[in-house]
């Protein structure tokens, strides 16, 4: 890790990044997944509501499985703005725990932060609300839909 | 649960089961999600391998979200194969461990078993495969692609 | 949970809880845990180091499942600050991240945090340190040794 | 993994290594744990009741940590036996779901299987139960107090 102690991505940087996720990965691109803050500590994206992601119809929430994957996707954001590089990595396990169902029609912010890296394992955790914090202020669980745990591994080469 | 130790559902039924699921949840029918087998004691489904739910457009590797998606939901059909009837439940938590890449173009095979119900919560535990393994054989984790724990809450009313 | 937004526990009430918990559960006075700080939000528990809780002998370590039964523990305590009161509860799940080994003849700090409360359910963090953040210091995974997420069953009645 | 496809320890090999885990690690000896049956590709141990492990002084239940800390050593050991030999390895992270409480006074069992390994992580799944199973049965979560999902990491070197 850099001395650079919390590197934060510019507006375009931002933009550059989520184009290229969505570009580079389809699911992403199906999901409609958006970045929407990079510091090295910390990311955020976003994933519009829309219809087909629905897992609840008569209430209109959110499939479960669409949150999870945009966290998992948001812990290898998370994990790249760490070292600072993209990296070739890959999900060991995630536990995510679904404290309260999203609201009808909402959309869902998903931050995570990759607190802790070793040779050949990185540490994550991260969560998703209904309303993006401001700026700085320090992400949490209280009003959270879901919070994530995972592991993930650092593939050499 | 019923006097019945392992009621096993015909093909019609299946069939039945896995129009529902589609027909009711709109992010089923997006990925694609098929029921191929339902006993009261375990339950498998499958997801057709597509364009769109690709994680690594390299090799055409389905993304990790989906094969949790697939796993999320397989459970939910297992704890109703297990209680007998469809059932209002919540994914509480869910832990799922990436065991190896699916091949690239390939199918996916999910299983799932409600092992364990309480007044309020069931606990189930499933997997993933590329090649369904045949009827009546024990599913296992030798050549899984991934493995999931999760607990549910029975909502009451 | 009461309108009080964060009580916080006195040097007594906090020395009786410790003294509570190590009267009562015969396995937490085995292990020597004590009770360092409670509030509504967060509780804060020590365990000594011993050598009969050592996992390592060559370099004089503490077991892995002490530090998981500390943090357990712990969440338990972290429910009832939350509740504001001893409550029948039952660890439902328990998943630990061993980030770093506990230094060498080193006592350990575990903090957890009860954020979310249902009817059936609750949803806590934790983890652990071996150097007692100053009060107020909000608790993170950085130099963390261990971190908990679990989810407990209330017991009605 | 070597080309014996399941190697079964005698009676004598099972009690040396009993002997080896509690001679050399500390916590072990002070929980009493034993190890009853090994298998390349399943591990067995027994935890003998006693009055320091209650968790639960009223009904004389063992504590959840207790059965945390045995499903953990015993992944340990299921790790060993797979690889075929002493190896350095750390649990990264562990579940447990605890599905029903052990019965008072009544010791516990404990299997695991270490059921992939790649160059440095190995996937491990677990239970508890309170009656030994048959030789040659498989270890199922039927009647089991816990079942545990563990990532470990291997150590080179």
């Amino acid at each position: 890790v850099s001395k650079e102690r919390d590197r934060i991505y510019d507006t375009e940087e931002v933009a550059r990044v989520g184009q290229m996720i969505r570009d580079f990965v389809p699911h992403n691109r199906a999901l409609g997944i958006e970045v929407v803050r990079i510091r090295m500590t910390e990311v955020w994206t976003r994933l519009p509501w829309a219809p087909h992601l629905v897992g609840d119809p008569v209430r209109g929430i959110l499939h479960g499985g669409v949150i999870s994957t945009l966290t998992d996707a948001t812990c290898g954001l998370a994990i790249m703005a760490r070292l600072g590089r993209p990296s070739s990595i890959a999900t060991l396990d995630l536990r995510i725990d679904y404290l309260k169902p999203a609201p009808p029609h909402a959309e869902v912010y998903a931050w995570a932060s990759c607190f802790r890296v070793t040779k050949s394992v990185c540490f994550v955790r991260g969560g998703a609300v209904t309303v993006l914090p401001p700026e700085g202020s320090p992400p949490g669980l209280d009003d959270a839909i879901a919070a994530v745990a995972g592991t993930f591994a650092r593939k050499s080469g």
